[in-house]
């Protein structure tokens, strides 16, 4: 992949900016040249204050807004799997060829930054004032993730009236985030001779009822805030056994609940134990997160929102080079009733601004479900799509009147 | 322990001979040690002609009598767990206190090998002609047994009218055996993130319904000529997982059935295949081995039995330190009416004589359940009260009018 001359990011295109980053490895725990290099590119822009946390970079602009937003974005990527470097592709996709970027990173979330550093640069005068965050580890053990850190160490950096992250949603806006709950489940039983099993107590003959109830807790559907928000509750591992002619007096299961935002950790947890009731289970919670509620309400969500919307609704906007131009071309078809903002699923860092009390929408170019598999690519047009989103509810005078601006 | 000068085995009683065995570290595949010393000492008695393949030791009659009798014992243990040597000790048991001989093997089945070896170097004219079969590699997988591998080599060595196995039944015989199914059944999925589980497809939530099945199943009681053979049907072991936040795409588990000695291994098998029915799993079957009937019919069989309740409902003979002298004291209660014969629930291998032709008991010292555990250990007693049913079986006079010789 060309990247420029003397090794320096070009961050005048957002797709070739993408596919600078994804050539440049930054698998969890060894992101410094790529913060070196994103450091580096924001010094460059005198509209903006730079601060740097081990491998955590935070621009700033100092207008003297009524507001602050915050865009965030993570460097790390999860390992790679000869699948750097990037190339260009085109893909037959089921609505027809799609040229994409293809290798790691360019969902999770390298496109996403790509469309973060491009706006960073080019927004000198927002019409908020705005905070870009991009930090390391968020691809490993939370403990070590690289906003908890900065949010730890630096939370003014990190103030703000609403926070976008640039998570995989394929440029659709997804809010809040779904609560994850991890539990480990062990089950007693006796040891025996399994040619003598009424002499012990079978721990694995103990799980069947709880598989069978939680396989029967299919995925209902919570509406917060307007948004629905899907649950799943699944044993992701089980474990049990002493040897083949033994019967086990110990068994365990991994279950995950990921829950809606709406329900406490402590609710969660309740709902865990009522599927391990009689079974004799002990349980030790493994991991619990909340949630995050979308936080529609917000005036300026629902500016980003109509912003995302627009750059969405236009069928020729991802064909373009530009996004400003196109943004700038037409009329949009619908400012509200184009909005299509749908639940997170999983849990994102969206739930780290909401613990600080900021309201968080997920918002980045790429399919989440690619994200992490040797085969990750990233459609071209959804940088551009994003990119122009970003652009256009920042850049002040466009969304107080684009139609102004058209012809 | 005193072990005889120049250590060479004292067969001369059998309680001291069983602690000397269990001094002598014989863990599979390191028998070489007691086999040479239990040839060596059977080399000494001139009225047995002695073979040997590898670490199995055979030593035969060659009387010309009517029939041919077996009597089996393998010399290896599973491993040492600190317990050797061995030690007498006095327990607390429910009957009161108990003298035992506490080490590694002293239950399974070196105190077994040691009424045998005291026997053979006893019985210069047996009532039938005797085979004493010392062998290797019990504990392990099964193409390494010691007596599958005589029986294979040298048949001829095995040939006999009647075989006992000297298997820990706490000096009660014990007909036949179960057989053994262990079957390793795995499940289908589709991996998928699990705060999507509705793409994916868990396979261990296929398992509820399986194991609800096999937890009913209990233990049913199937009667083999006259003997009640008590089924089990476990599963020992049960996995599956790929990490905590995917839907599992695969999971397996290993179901062991111990089936009636009437029951042949297709119907065991159609058994289990009946507990996986609708789930989807896949079968492979890992382990089989069909059980061996009772063989309670042979004349020999009764005879055998007769002498083994004579032994058992005398409440003296253990307290004795000479068991001929006690049987031939007073006169049995009971000879045909004492019998206590049982099932045998675990596999042994009386099955190996049994698919030779050869019915085959079980009949030796020790608890079954205390057999592979640290805490090993034998009433000194039954190793006597089995020595005395040997040698009362086979000791010409004494079956013909043990009240003749009462005075």
């Amino acid at each position: 992949m060309g990247h420029s001359i003397e090794g320096r990011l070009d961050l005048g295109d957002p797709v070739h900016l993408a596919a600078q980053l994804v050539d440049i490895p930054s698998v969890s725990g060894d992101e410094t040249r790529l913060a070196n290099a994103v450091e580096a590119a924001l010094l460059c822009c005198p509209h903006l204050g730079v601060e740097r946390d081990q491998d955590a970079v935070i621009a700033r602009t100092h207008l003297g807004r009524g507001h602050r937003v915050v865009l965030a974005g993570h460097l790390d990527t999860v390992p790679i799997s000869e699948n750097i470097p990037g190339r260009f592709e085109t893909r037959q996709l089921a609505d027809g060829p799609v040229d994409v970027l293809w290798g790691r990173g360019s969902v999770d979330m390298l496109g996403g930054v790509a469309v973060l550093l491009h706006a960073a640069s080019r927004l000198a005068a927002p019409r908020h004032d705005v905070t870009w965050v991009f930090y390391d580890h968020e691809e490993v053990a939370s403990p070590l993730n690289g906003l908890g850190r900065v949010a730890l160490h630096h939370p003014d950096w990190l103030a703000g009236d609403l926070a976008i992250l640039a998570e995989p949603t394929a440029a659709q806006v997804e809010g809040g985030c779904n609560g994850t709950l991890r539990v480990i489940a062990t089950f007693p039983g006796v040891a025996a001779h399994s040619a003598r099993s009424w002499r012990g107590d079978n721990a694995i003959h103990r799980m069947g009822a709880v598989i069978d109830r939680i396989a029967a807790f299919g995925n209902p559907v919570v509406t917060v805030d307007g948004l629905d928000y899907r649950e799943s509750l699944s044993i992701v591992a089980i474990s049990g056994g002493r040897a083949n002619n033994v019967i086990p007096d110990r068994a365990s299961m991994t279950i995950n609940y990921r829950f809606a935002p709406s329900t406490t950790g402590e609710q969660a947890l309740n709902v865990v134990r009522a599927m391990l009731a009689g079974s004799g289970a002990t349980v030790m919670v493994d991991d619990l997160a909340e949630g995050a509620r979308p936080g529609l309400d917000s005036l300026l969500a629902q500016e980003f929102i109509a912003a995302a919307a627009y750059a969405g609704d236009r069928p020729s906007v991802s064909a373009e080079r530009s996004p400003f131009g196109v943004v700038a071309q037409g009329a949009p078809s619908s400012l509200v009733g184009g909005l299509r903002v749908r639940a997170k699923e999983g849990w994102t860092d969206v739930a780290r601004f909401s613990a600080l009390g900021t309201p968080a929408l997920n918002y980045g170019p790429g399919d989440p479900v690619l994200a992490h598999t040797r085969d990750e690519y990233v459609p071209v047009d959804q940088i551009r799509q994003c990119a122009a989103a970003v652009m256009y509810w920042l850049e002040g005078p466009v969304i107080a009147g684009p139609g102004e601006e058209t012809s």
